[in-house]
């Protein structure tokens, strides 16, 4: 069976997606094997953690005492997670961060065209954001159904992002990564994945706070 | 006894975290109270898993039927989280990403003062990202050492990720958000949160792929 087929729990599929990454890296370092144990160590993981989360992918090749062959490994984990799927994403917001995704350099090589990008300042319309030109939010809807577009990654601020997602939803796209501060409510079907900074800086001042409390 | 002096698991730290962002954008709507219901549906969580939550911390007054007084629960996720405390990053990595953070408005609001913003370009040293300029890598250790720098933000491309780890701890600072491709191996004490858009956009295509074959 697939991964594809069933849910995972979400800490389960970040860490698989690490693991992607991380696979990735060694191999354009011309690594060829890789153990449990160095992912685990690598990732600040158990390797009993990497263990269980791998026993999710169909994984063909024994293990040996090397590890896993990071090309076999890469390739399960590749066709499992879907992530030999090219996406096409359109930006909504062309801030300093929605303009800072367009130019991202790495998102294409890791199979996701940015196709797109909006805002709703008719200022900015016509602007160049890379090789993208800023267009109208007017325009949104027809550029949706002449684009396959898998993903709506809103870059707004908070108050505009539940608009946005709900143009988004309405005109067919399967996917929204919410950068934005607000949280947003969507309907049965429609995938959301919030990615946002501020939070990530949270965690990490909690945990600051908590590892100098420890040490005293 | 109070949160931050207890080890909680990830999923619930980022959990409370994310509640934080909700009471505080409700609250600026001028709501009064919430339910866990709300900040279940809200977030796509179940009622019961918000209440096993918000049961590490400690929240004084009783719930009533209308559910938590939105100022209470304010004060006791932030005390308990330790997110009243003002924190000084600086961002390594003046590229559109390092330089998008800079000028990201969210930041100062939320407690978190980006300081300085470096660059191992010689030719981005003396520009302007907003309000700072950007500054030589070779000014790092002695800014570190005249300003209070909790956290370091790691902004640079993958094959640089790990010397600038390396430069940011051996100079005191406790704390690293990972925005790079590589992942950093650091010494036990040192905090580290990666936060990377792929990983999430990895998540969320596989989302929509899951999506997909169940409507089948």
């Amino acid at each position: 069976m697939n991964i594809s087929e069933k849910q995972l729990p979400t800490p389960v599929l970040q860490r698989l997606t690490q693991y992607i990454d991380l696979v990735h890296m060694l191999k354009s370092n011309g690594e060829k094997w890789i153990s449990s144990k160095t992912i685990a160590q690598s990732l600040g993981l158990t390797s009993s953690t990497v263990r269980q989360d791998l026993s999710h992918i169909a994984l063909s090749g024994s293990v040996s005492k090397h590890g896993y062959k990071l090309g076999d490994l890469q390739h399960a984990l590749t066709t499992s997670l879907g992530a030999d799927v090219i996406r096409h994403a359109v930006v909504i917001g062309a801030g300093n961060l929605g303009k800072a995704l367009a130019l991202h350099e790495e998102f294409p090589r890791r199979g996701f065209i940015i196709c797109g990008i909006f805002d709703s300042d008719p200022k900015k319309a016509g602007k160049k954001a890379g090789a993208l030109t800023i267009k109208p939010m007017s325009t949104l809807k027809a550029f949706i159904h002449q684009k396959p577009v898998d993903i709506g990654i809103i870059a707004v601020p908070s108050h505009a992002a539940q608009s946005v997602a709900d143009m988004l939803i309405l005109n067919g796209v399967p996917g929204l990564l919410n950068l934005a501060p607000g949280h947003i409510v969507v309907p049965k079907g429609i995938c959301v994945v919030n990615s946002r900074i501020v939070t990530s800086l949270r965690e990490l001042s909690h945990r600051i706070t908590l590892t100098k409390r420890n040490m005293k």
